[in-house]
């Protein structure tokens, strides 16, 4: 008898149908006498809505403001319904089935409302409850902190919430069920040629998620790999009695024929901020990069190149186009104290990742990647790296081009279809 | 500085508009130099469309179903929602102000899932909270059990919720605001004679409850009285200057003249059974009030007359219409061990109640109650009374006719409108 988390994201807990289909993929576990740990996301659209009623009740700036406690008491009821309905679901089909709460568990987090981190969750009370036969139905996404109040883990969170239940619990197994059937070499509504990958490191992973691939959350992944759990991503949209195989994350080690490259990830949901004429003065980028990591914002793929202007510099880094607006305010206001003649700002960038544990031990990745953009006329803009990383920051325009051109160039096309 | 508790039902926070409405309500008392906890319910229909999901993934049919757990776990999402957005509708006012949830204060119940009672909720940290100035924003309806599943204490919850805070707390009022801006002599639906009372007692505010006004619910009544909580009913679409005075709801001794009776209430959503010949040997009635007890059916003026076959009986008796359909399918299961020949069901009836402590000391009123029906050809089907009450089961046809006679007949009349 194993322990297993199971965890279904909104798409898949859409509608009591669609709650209705998960209950099936639970039963079949059950039955085959494991006990069960079902992690479930909001019905998909609820936590936009909910997020919208509270951001019209009361929109919250300073990143420690009091409503965002409040916004983490509304958006976490989401959760809280669903786990409800698939525990009657269950209890309906005739399984004892009960639903918990992130304050039931208890989820321990932090106090930092709307992205908290967990702590700590207890084996106990639930491993002794799934062990005695009864499915539990935790609300993902929600903790609790140390003085009892209602924590959200972010975007994604339910993921973090299954893996760290996974940890907590010794799990033989995490199984992520969303409504792509596994991790794609890159994204198939881009090529065809994309192929689901089987087996893929923690570390690659963690890098496809970090660089915008929507299908796990990065924290989730880093938790993984710290307690070793085994993730597995899975459609819940196959059918229940003959799920795919969907792609197991794993150690590097448990992979036999590990890739150069095994994904090109396209991230469109990007943005660029340049910094014309920054006084060229110690301190200048420190300021500029704490003002923005002060109000949350995260930067990628910083550039500094000398300005026109001598003694100044130009500098521009990259953030999640969601973030662009409120970044554009923090630095317009902060102009005089920063030291910058212009600001410019481009919606219009794309950034593509070439990822792969291989390049630890293969040279050329990079020229490749830059010989393949420049034989299509592509212009790299930025560019970041990390051991097992490639990304550069190109138009957006260029996007459906860089990335079919890059993945038939690391040979992650499919096999068959050469002709 | 006092310490006050106001409660808004649904209809008063009904949207993002109405809750702000409510901040206004509530930024006088604060402004005023008061202690304030505010209770609320739901928005309007909330209620209703969590139920009606929870229903439709897994109907509920046992008292003790473990099915109404997860109902509950479902169902309190609402109040959450509204004590949240409330909270952060203060706080962008300037206010300092936070939500708590049943299990934060905690609000400890039995483990009556649905229609729990409250056993206990404790002055702290509550007291402290608003005495330092924090409004404290409670989800109405909802408590925590022994084993830290959430309860709910049924329709009407946020009432009692507000009443055994004053009580806990003990504050120096409890204001319910609602959607009518206090308590009537009768329907103002039914004759425009009807008038708002100023005061009354706890005992006939219990019975005018308990006899299907809406205004409050049975059991915060109940407990007001107990506690001796000065409980106020007043409008929450009055404007916020300027308040109506309300109804206060206090002592017998408080109220300087009293009425004979002070109201005539109508319940509409009445329905009554008649079992036919049923055998007339002991404990048969036991057996089927027992039955309907069992399944939480509240029945109410039972008539057990001759029936026209030797050693039997005819036994009615009366229920909320909601009820029915159950209550006819159980005895229909059960009509061999009961007992009977047919069961008839009745829609068409409707329950009137004269209500007034002076009855205590005055005779005469069940007279006149008779007497004014008898002339307007109205037949008294069922009858029961209490000390303060006397309701009668009627043909819902003559429920208007029934209702402007009595009101004026006890006096109840406009002061100004006799001509």
């Amino acid at each position: 008898m194993a322990r297993i988390v199971m965890k279904f994201g909104g798409t898949s807990v859409a509608d009591l149908d669609r709650i209705r289909n998960v209950a099936r993929f639970v039963r079949r576990e059950v039955d085959d006498g494991h006990s069960v740990i079902v992690v479930v996301s909001a019905m998909s659209g609820q936590t936009n809505a909910l997020v919208a009623l509270a951001e019209e009740a009361g929109p919250a700036a300073a990143a420690l403001d009091a409503r965002y406690v409040e916004y983490d008491a509304i958006v976490s009821t989401g959760e809280q319904v669903t786990s409800g309905l698939l525990a009657l679901v269950l209890q309906n089909l005739g399984y004892r089935a009960r639903s918990w709460q992130g304050w039931q568990l208890p989820t321990e987090t932090d106090q930092r409302h709307g992205r908290a981190r967990i702590l700590r969750i207890p084996e106990e009370p639930l491993g002794s409850a799934i062990d005695s036969g009864e499915i539990a139905i935790v609300a993902g996404f929600q903790g609790v902190s140390e003085n009892s109040r209602i924590t959200t883990l972010g975007r994604g969170g339910s993921d973090t919430t299954a893996v760290a239940l996974a940890a907590a619990i010794h799990a033989d197994r995490c199984d992520i069920y969303t409504d792509v059937d596994g991790v794609y070499t890159t994204d198939p509504r881009i090529t065809k040629q994309a192929r689901r990958i089987d087996r893929i490191s923690y570390e690659e992973m963690l890098e496809m998620a970090s660089v915008g691939a929507k299908v796990l959350q990065t924290r989730s992944v880093e938790l993984a790999m710290a307690y070793n759990v085994r993730l597995r991503v899975l459609s819940s949209f196959d059918p229940p009695d003959a799920p795919g195989q969907g792609t197991i994350i794993c150690d590097e080690e448990e992979i036999v024929e590990q890739q150069i490259v095994s994904a090109v990830t396209p991230a469109l949901d990007e943005a660029k901020i340049s910094l014309l004429a920054v006084r060229d003065e110690p301190g200048r980028a420190a300021k500029i990069f704490t003002l923005l990591a002060d109000a949350n914002i995260n930067v990628d793929m910083i550039v500094q190149s000398p300005s026109r202007d001598p003694g100044a510099a130009n500098i521009s880094f990259t953030m999640t186009e969601a973030d662009l607006d409120r970044a554009v305010e923090l630095l317009t206001v902060q102009k005089e104290a920063i030291g910058y003649s212009t600001l410019q700002k481009d919606h219009n960038v794309a950034k593509i990742s070439v990822i792969g544990v291989g390049m630890k031990s293969h040279a050329g990745v990079a020229s490749t990647m830059f010989q393949i953009l420049a034989e299509r006329g592509i212009n790299i803009q930025n560019i970041s790296t990390s051991e097992i990383k490639i990304s550069v920051l190109i138009d957006s325009e260029y996007t459906e081009l860089a990335v079919r051109a890059l993945h038939q160039a690391y040979g992650l096309d499919k096999a068959n279809s050469a002709a």
